[in-house]
């Protein structure tokens, strides 16, 4: 797995009912957290915190959510996507700055924008005041909704963990899966941050030239926040699926988004938050 | 609770072995998730999804953590923190804009600063390259180092969930509970970020003028992300100990910054990453 994971000593104490602690020395495997700088037509844009690898599509996928790139009016496309610059105290390559160069669209507008620097689960970084937290989202597609059974959906969270590699070996990061009405798993990305991995999958998306993703269902780790509710309606996601609880604010955006929202996924049970016609039972 | 969780109607689909799944609607609770604009001394700095409440303290403490605030030179200190502008299309106060008035220190520095948007989860926000993601630290207290035991680091995650108001309703907020040697509870937060949740501790800590935190543990529900480990080294805590896992930079910033990273602290078995030397077995 490369720098997605790192090995390291660690102290383990293990207490037993009734005896003192025990301590034992072992190796342990950590996710990779690194930050990576973004660059938009060579001027520094936003740095965030990132578990490494699929650093294209992460960038792919924060431009999609941040509405600079996609095929509205005054949107951007992507023509390069390298990594650039970016070396350590001995020379070698970071591979932590990537440059991406944008072309068509209201490119002034992206100079006003500032850099900022965003962490492993930054969804909103990029707008500077209340008002432009709710982005503008595209008009509704006129394709007739998703239909998926409670079953199909019920068995997401177990197909996510069971595909999770880096997971697997450090307990530590968070995924995102798209999948189909039939519960096909189409991507799955981790990250040591939720947004991230969701900037991944709708990245790897937007590279297969794939969006907007009617008729798909996003899978997530964690919990349902306002930010992964507009990140999924951004990229046309019919259901956000999460294996933790929503905010008030996640489910408000459902409502008006048209997302169904669904939280508290595990196996045996689930809540649908908003649009639950899209679930057959 | 007010405006710290909110009541909403919930589609419930629980699915028995052998069995068609079942629907009943329901009432349920949503942890609150609203955005906060920071301003200071009349400019809007940051924006922020937090769980309402505790929001002077989250502004403090999110000024300490980005090194704005605090005893060291160039550093001002906050003279005035009250709730200004913000208000909804019906007229009505919304509590969702601080303004924050500093006083003395490098205030240049603070217009030079970008405007941010950081999320419920941000933690670097505030910086705008590689290098300066990696705040300079404090110098290493002189005082002797916190002893602890491990039996009383172990039952800090039960003390924490049990003093859990809004997750116990919710199930969707992270909790950061600071602690001294002898597992005495000092302050709890709550916020469905996990970085709100450190930031409204150590604002509370810097309000109460008892920076730095020297012989006290930080406990947080989530993972040990870099930033948290940041938020820890800079407010003087000797001790970060979170369920989850930490990221490999965490561990990294624990050794550098002299506090010792806990990982995976699940009651009976707990990891110690870094500076093992304060937890006694």
């Amino acid at each position: 797995m490369g720098r997605m994971t790192q090995r390291r000593r660690v102290t383990r104490i293990t207490r037993q009912e009734g005896t003192a602690p025990s301590v034992r020395e072992r190796s342990d495997v950590l996710a990779g957290e690194e930050p990576m700088e973004m660059r938009l037509n060579g001027e520094s844009f936003s740095v965030t915190m990132r578990t490494p690898g699929h650093d294209f599509e992460l960038v792919a996928g924060f431009l999609v959510a941040e509405g600079l790139v996609g095929s509205s009016p005054g949107q951007s496309h992507l023509s390069t996507l390298r990594y650039c610059a970016g070396t350590d105290e001995e020379g070698n390559q970071t591979y932590n700055v990537i440059d991406a160069q944008l072309e068509g669209g209201d490119l002034v507008g992206v100079g006003r924008r500032r850099q900022v620097v965003t962490t492993s689960a930054c969804g909103i970084c990029g707008t500077t005041s209340i008002d432009a937290v709710e982005k503008s989202l595209p008009a509704q597609a006129e394709t007739a909704p998703l239909e998926m059974s409670a079953e199909t959906l019920l068995g997401l969270p177990d197909a996510l963990r069971q595909r999770q590699q880096v997971f697997e070996s450090t307990g530590g990061v968070h995924a995102a899966g798209l999948f189909d009405a039939q519960g096909e798993l189409l991507c799955l990305r981790e990250d040591v941050g939720r947004h991230n991995a969701v900037d991944k999958v709708v990245g790897w998306a937007y590279l297969q030239e794939k969006l907007p993703l009617r008729g798909t269902v996003l899978q997530v780790s964690g919990r349902a926040s306002f930010e992964l509710v507009q990140k999924a309606a951004l990229a046309g996601i019919e259901v956000l699926s999460a294996v933790g609880a929503p905010s008030s604010l996640a489910a408000d955006l459902g409502d008006r988004s048209g997302v169904t929202v669904a939280g508290f996924s595990r196996g045996r049970s689930i809540n649908l938050y908003t649009h639950q016609h899209r679930i057959a039972v």
